[in-house]
């Protein structure tokens, strides 16, 4: 079974606890909007599509069990809500869109409004399911029964509010009987290929092998691997994306033994406003995630760290972009 | 200071206890060949050269510290320290090198085979250490003041007798005065990098960074890495070489951004018995060491994983070979 990330139940939310992952499977039940932040900040719940799902669900459930509401409610909750991580873009246009229906229509109780945010939530989320869904379909036309496909992080099920973008395509092939198996690189500093991706597919009965990021190569060399497929944070103007850290030199090392490199990504993860890769500022990460990332400390105290969240990868490194609207090709030559 | 590895103080060995580093540094005192035995097993002491040096000290301490000694007890005793580890070569060559001189040269008395064994082990530790000196030598010719260079795993001080292989040219760099800056990968999955790579260069008060295997080629994009230097555990016929997992990624991408890239090696390290990569055998590591190497499970319990110890990086992406007798220049064009 492809695990549920995030799902309405009645009038609460029922989250996958991602941190306890992958050595319990639980859920949290949640009913006060308070613990959707808490869960956002805590990563219980991450990827940028699952995030703006449980933002919007958030903002439901703050009306829902209110014991009465006001504008100023609304605003402090949306404002609340909004901060949970700082550099989300889904979490806040999720929001402002809740908030934007609430200004279009006219709605005065408690309950009236309730039933439009509950309404505008499933909206994004049935969307978020939709566009997962069209581009499994859109890259499951590139995969052919008996490949492999190497991915790197997660672009699964977990990351979203359906089947996720890079792993839509495996769940796809799975379902149109291809059998596929699977590399994930395991994902340096925070694992989420080894704590993740490895765990989402083995759920859903796919055939998975978790590696180091640095023994894809060897693999790509002996020719185990048939295609890549990626998720991406941010696609530009020019097609250049970013990614997480060691996307780039996976792209690299597929170009250099022939094997298509794909980015799986939905129409909003396009960024026209950016005209190239050169122009994405990478966020830095805290040296303790390299540093004594597995809760045990294994590099010496004081030493300088080098650790960038995303890298970026040229346009020219890209066979084809696999969107919810088709297939994009990209500037690869061979 | 550069660490002491191995150290002959009177009729004792001091090793530096490795497996305690970074978190602590400590001696261990050794008069017993047994644990000069169990601090290879135990990977107290590693790598090829100083595993070598450690069993030839070891038979030394067997004869001196035993109250009498017979053919048999020889026999047995150096038979037991090549077991110490299954597959390093350079355990039995030490090992059958001090047998070796003892058949060659008639002593008969403790005493007198005790002063021979001391002063075989003692030549092959001064000989490893001319040749990282030598190997140092050549490779600092390669490097500017104010170079910055990337290394993978450990080929430095704490594998050798001497000042390393790769990190003898920085050291020796040092020494002449250029100021250089160090990246060491932190390498997966056993994070040599991290643990000992770092500590090595702090100590000696070399500016070093730590980073993630898989953040390598964005600092080779922002042209932050001037030269990438490597050790090698063979290299064969054609120039192929077996190193560390993920050495070839680093090759690969080091071609891309025209870094040079530097492959540091005694004589010894060259085997023409094998006349390509494509016929070195590689090692799978146990799964555990992916996940859950560092006293936590992060990855699903059951989940298939690849963990090659080496991979191999073909003659055409080195530029040079820096041995202990100069510069050979590799198969790379640019």
């Amino acid at each position: 079974m492809i695990p549920k990330t995030i799902e309405r139940v009645g009038s609460s939310i029922r989250l996958i606890a991602q941190t306890k992952l992958p050595l319990e499977m639980t859920y949290l039940e949640i009913t006060d909007y308070k613990d959707i932040i808490g869960a956002i900040k805590r990563l219980d719940v991450r990827g940028a599509p699952a995030i703006g799902i449980a933002a919007a669900y958030g903002l439901a459930l703050a009306v829902e069990h209110a014991d009465s509401i006001t504008p100023e409610y609304i605003t402090k909750v949306a404002d609340e809500i909004k901060a949970a991580r700082p550099t989300a873009v889904n979490l806040v246009w999720a929001v402002d869109r809740v908030l934007k229906r609430l200004a279009n229509e006219n709605r005065v109780s408690k309950a009236d409004i309730a039933a439009l945010f509950w309404d505008e939530a499933e909206k994004i989320h049935e969307e978020d399911r939709r566009l997962c869904k069209n581009i499994g379909l859109n890259g499951a036309e590139l995969i052919r029964d008996g490949d492999s496909i190497l991915t790197h992080c997660n672009a699964g099920a977990l990351a979203t509010g359906g089947i996720g973008t890079a792993l839509a395509v495996i769940y796809t092939c799975q379902e149109q009987g291809k059998k596929i198996k699977v590399y994930a690189d395991e994902t340096r500093p925070l694992l989420q290929g080894a704590r993740l991706t490895s765990w989402e597919l083995m759920q859903a009965g796919i055939d998975v092998t978790l590696l180091c990021d640095n023994a894809a190569a060897t693999l790509m060399r002996q020719r185990s691997v048939d295609h890549v497929i990626v998720g991406a944070d941010r696609i530009v103007a020019n097609g250049d994306f970013a990614n997480k850290i060691g996307t780039y030199p996976v792209a690299v090392m597929a170009r250099e033994h022939g094997v298509p490199f794909y980015v799986a990504a939905p129409y909003s993860t396009f960024d026209q406003q950016i005209p190239s890769g050169r122009d994405i500022v990478i966020e830095m990460r805290a040296p303790e995630e390299v540093t004594e990332g597995f809760g045990k400390r294994t590099a010496p105290e004081g030493v300088n760290v080098f650790s960038p969240a995303f890298d970026v990868t040229p346009h020219e490194l890209v066979t084809y972009y696999i969107t919810d609207e088709g297939l994009t090709p990209g500037g690869r030559k061979k």
